[in-house]
């Protein structure tokens, strides 16, 4: 049994019983329809209920003007079952989606998209809002190579007004838009930012609501407040309105500081704090109720101002399971199977949803997975190990202890475990501080998210010569999660920084041995591993770890030589096979370090080599290959040009299963014989 | 006469006598010594007065504890007198000084440094810090070449915990130390932040704060809310802090938003904003009440959990034009020429004060400055010329109107200029927001400071594909302000991001037409200059402008080519004359643009030239050089041997002069001549 909340009843709390926790909304578990459907063989859905059809209907915002209550109703059940069915066959994020179903109805009733600008922060919770602005037909190929996009995305509709990924974003964007038509004398246009409860304490937020409330330009920010981030959301505001709430998500965080005699906050101080920045306060308004919704944004629509308008909403809200354990189901997947069984293969690397690399994930769901742990799994075991010897390693997330696999460190050593929260400027800094204690860090983050904290490595990290372990999860290219989180400019954008060490591991063994070496070095050192299974160990796993020195792994001279960095030496394994097949061989280096690089061996594979071929799952413009490219210039001159470099071409890639990422950029085994073909004409390749 | 405000009634208002504005304290202008000091033969400083004799008494922070009441008013006049004289002599930061000599006495007064921890925001606020931790001595070599810096330095102290040059950085790093020191045992040992009332609203202070508030350590974080930045403040949270002080600075701010009918804020509301973010908040106290201040820290210092301990302070306190004017004052030079006068050659490029460029300066200062424009200037000139033309184009600063050159603009165009604060992540959202809305943004920001938004270039304006012209300025070398303000890295980072166009002109003219060309190129175009004059014209100057293609400046054949990217072209072509008076012929190049490379002229150079020498005021790893690297390989890899690059080399650079720093890296004119000659071995370079 499936137990989709859709009775009026279940999603209709009166207005202001804005305090139930996990576990009391058990009303309403009533089936509204036949969930059974499956698509025929044109793709289509058949055994569509009366909700399905009205989704149908609504071809575009406009069109939800003709809906009344018990219309909007119903429309936010079919959503809510639109969104349940391709959730739980193609992955993607769950309980953030249903939790604005009402927002989202009421936001494109009374405001006028496209002429209106919303801008959604994140944006992961935007599947209403791609269901109501015609990509209903569409929504089958969510988060599918060359489908949807699990963000919103400009290419798709002009109702997107942003590619949203990484949080906090939209309020400045908003500002900047509301603003803009101003400027251009079209004032009339407005513009509404929704922004979540985690992400309106990043610092970008904080520092667009400042500034708006200085500008007085009229936006309306909307504070989606369910009480979550992906994890558990920690901050001194969030305790203010956690009182507020009632909810009470405080007591079971694992990273909650001991209790204290603070007071409870009372509404007034969340509004304070708003109005402390200058913007006018409205709410908190229940989010689950469509029209108290539309009536509250009707009046503030015309504000002249700022407005943040408070919005309590439940994040799973229609689907138990859900709101009981939210962090589970932040992303979810294989969760309906009377609705469609998960397709073979789709729990390969890269098809699952957003949280679940190293993340718990639903029950009933997916068959085992692969064998190999994913190198989230491997660093976090790794991690556990070398803590309960030196008690000296302490942790550090900026809100994502699960994608980073610091959750297994939190439970085990909750006092070494920090959570900063959605702002990867201070826990850069707060990670130095650390350091500046004696203690030894690692700041485990996501390649894409160390961007924002990049002038604090520069400035705060570097320049100060503070040692630091920087873990970079996600470096590489990383599947469905698309653009926004794409790993792929972290070589780049370190290597320029002195005194910075960058390495990445080829198997688990190395990872293991690097984070050994890297927190006893007193460096500075940024490692990195992509969103993927761990390859089989290879040779490299017995060498010892030297700064600078890389291993030939296979071979040694021959045709070819692959100087692979990190993850890409298995494939430059598989492309050396695939090359003796076709009598050419080849020689396979780990280079384990991208700064400083090991030029010994490199010039060595230069002088015993036609052709040395750079590989790794990052931007080829001024990443791996290229320091390796400088470093040989300098060397040997005479030998450089035989030096090419595989990398990411320099263009944005977009979601697709990291497979067929890989496959596109030239980086798996086919791609890089490719490469040798290309450049090293030889009979046996021709 | 100077102004030196030193008797104890200028310096000690009542306590809670916070609402003296500019104008308010002409009392008390007591000359108290002989300031007419000058050094003997051995660097000693002679004609010291009392005050001066206590301040070589003080060797350290303890020393303080055998002063009384009368004792630390005479000390708070010494270390006026001293910093006066010194900044006049060196230049320096001037107001924020003299604004916080009591905190510093009463600070280390009340604290154990370097047991307790003292982390300065921004840091340049040291002056009494570094006085009075040993080194009064030393003093004298303030922001010159191998003296003292004019930041922290942990390097000269262990009084210094970090060095600090970007501001909002102090709270996230004495948050990590304070709770790594409980995590070691050491929950004695106390830890002090000193923020300023622009950094407070940093994104990085925010997200700092709010994660003290959760986290519950001991720390005590200093609000030193003196209503200015370097700038006027701006955000809604300054006006609030406005309010409450009741000078009203926003009134005179060029940047504040038309008047709105806000209620004033009181003390509850400043009280509630931090209050909301879980800290225990107390004040305001005056910050020139020394006694007041000793007995506030010893009651806070040992409060169970995180204090913001608001302190009102004055710019500029004891020196009424600073006071009156505190823009003007932020940074000075030569103010006291009975004093001291100016060293010769001391109004070059890089000797000024940090807001030298481009930025008032003290009246009766220096000699009439060299001929020619700042690039700044040059900016500032060009960018309101096309303003006039052209009503889209906004210009976007965070907090840096003058350092960037937009001050003119913001004269000319108040309601197309936007100051977004300290606060650069959202600085650049908001200029894509203004993207969207159909405008064209200029952000104007410095090279070291875009850092700050770097994740905002790739996620909110690469990605969204929305046009913007980043106009850095300090793109190079920056001269005294030394390690934290180099603007050396954002080739290397900006140039892996795809759709980023990266140029910089060589001259003022070709400034104009590529800021031109940039702002209708409906693309993302970075452009970049350094911190220094303008050269002469060159023969770019009549070449139009079209993306990626450079233009052969002097020469076409010879020995050597240069191909040098933006300010670096005088250089390359003072080296060809030096090299021509050595029988070596040289061709020099104008890259113009860094992406795309102009690969088509670096072939035709490489084909023409045993030796081409990439020539750029960045790091070597990563930058200009290394990207001329990768194209020039896979065009003509047969010839990229006989590329070589000439960049900063991998380390960091403290402060110095520009010319020296240039020196240092081998890129002024004799050390292209080096480079030729170690690369290139000729009988006229023998």
């Amino acid at each position: 049994m499936t137990n989709l909340d859709i009775s009026p009843a279940g999603v209709l709390p009166p207005q202001g019983a804005v305090g139930q926790g996990p576990g009391e909304s058990g009303v309403g578990i009533v089936r509204g329809g036949d969930y059974t459907s499956r698509p025929n063989d044109r793709g289509k859905w058949v055994g569509m209920n009366d909700d399905a059809l009205l989704l149908k209907q609504i071809q575009g915002p406009r069109d939800l003007a003709q809906l009344d209550a018990a219309g909007r109703t119903a429309l936010a059940r079919a959503l809510r079952a639109r969104i349940c069915e391709v959730v739980s066959r193609n992955g993607g994020h769950f309980g953030s989606n249903l939790g604005v179903v009402e927002l989202t109805i009421a936001l494109h009733t009374v405001f006028d998209s496209p002429r209106d600008r919303i801008v959604w922060d994140v944006s992961h919770q935007c599947y209403a809002h791609k269901l109501l602005t015609g990509r209903d037909a569409e929504f089958d190929t969510l988060r599918t190579y060359g489908g949807l996009s699990g963000f919103c995305h400009k290419g798709e509709s002009v109702h997107d007004t942003a590619f949203a990924g990484h949080a906090g974003t939209a309020t400045s964007i908003a500002l900047g838009i509301a603003r803009g038509h101003e400027a251009l004398g079209q004032g009339d246009r407005r513009t509404v930012a929704v922004v979540g409860d985690a992400s309106v304490v990043s610092g970008m937020t904080l520092e667009a609501l400042n500034h708006a409330g200085w500008l007085g330009s009229r936006v309306l920010i909307i504070l989606n407040d369910n009480g979550m981030s992906i994890s558990f959301p920690v901050g001194g505001l969030h305790r203010t309105l956690t009182d507020v709430r009632g909810t009470g998500t405080a007591e079971s965080n694992p990273y909650a500081p001991r209790p204290d005699d603070h007071a409870p906050a009372t509404p007034g101080d969340v509004r304070a704090f708003f109005e402390g920045m200058g913007l006018r306060y409205e709410g908190p308004v229940w989010g689950h109720d469509a029209e108290a919704l539309i009536a509250t944004l009707a009046r503030v629509k015309d504000a002249d101002g700022p407005v943040l308008l408070h919005v309590h909403t439940r994040k799973g809200h229609g689907w138990d399971q859900a709101i009981d354990d939210p962090i589970t189901w932040h992303a979810a997947k294989g969760f309906m199977p009377r609705v469609c069984a998960p397709e073979s293969g789709a729990n390969g690397a890269g098809a699952n949803g957003a949280g679940a690399n190293g993340a718990a994930r639903p029950a009933a769901a997916l068959p085992a997975a692969a064998k190999r742990p994913s190198w989230t799994q491997a660093f976090s075991s790794a991690l556990l190990d070398l803590a309960a010897e030196d008690p000296a390693l302490v942790a550090i997330t900026a809100a994502m202890p699960g994608g980073t696999g610091l959750d297994a460190f939190a439970r085990t050593f909750p006092a070494r475990c920090f959570d900063a929260g959605i702002a990867e400027q201070h826990a850069t800094g707060f990670a130095s501080g650390l350091s500046v204690a004696g203690l030894k860090p690692v700041l485990a983050i996501y390649s894409t998210f160390i961007q924002r904290g990049y002038d604090q490595v520069v400035h705060d990290v570097a320049i100060q010569g503070n040692p630091l372990v920087l873990a970079m999860d996600r470096g590489g290219l990383v599947g469905d999660d698309g653009v926004t989180h794409q790993g792929l400019f972290d070589v780049a954008f370190l290597r320029c920084i002195p005194d910075v060490v960058l390495a990445a591991p080829s198997d688990e063994q190395t990872l293991r041995a690097m984070l050994r070496w890297a927190k006893d070095s007193g460096r500075i050192v940024a490692l990195r591993w992509p969103r993927d299974t761990v390859p089989a160990p290879n040779a490299s796993s017995a060498a010892p770890i030297e700064p600078g020195r890389g291993v030939v792994v296979a071979g040694g001279e021959g045709d070819v030589a692959f100087f692979a960095y990190g993850a890409m030496v298995e494939h430059a394994l598989a492309a050396r096979a695939r090359l003796a097949g076709l009598g050419v061989t080849a020689t396979v280096a780990d280079a384990r370090f991208a700064k400083p690089v090991d030029v010994d061996l490199l010039v060595e594979l230069l002088a015993a080599h036609e052709l040395v071929v750079t590989v790794e799952d990052h931007a080829v413009q001024g990443g791996f290959g290229s320091a390796c490219l400088q470093a040989a210039l300098e060397r040997r001159p005479d030998l450089v040009g035989r030096l090419r470099l595989a990398g990411v071409p320099d263009a944005f890639v977009h979601h697709g299963a990291r497979p067929l990422q890989l496959r596109d950029a030239g980086l798996d085994a086919d791609g890089l014989v490719e490469h040798v073909r290309a450049r090293l004409p030889m009979p046996s390749l021709a």
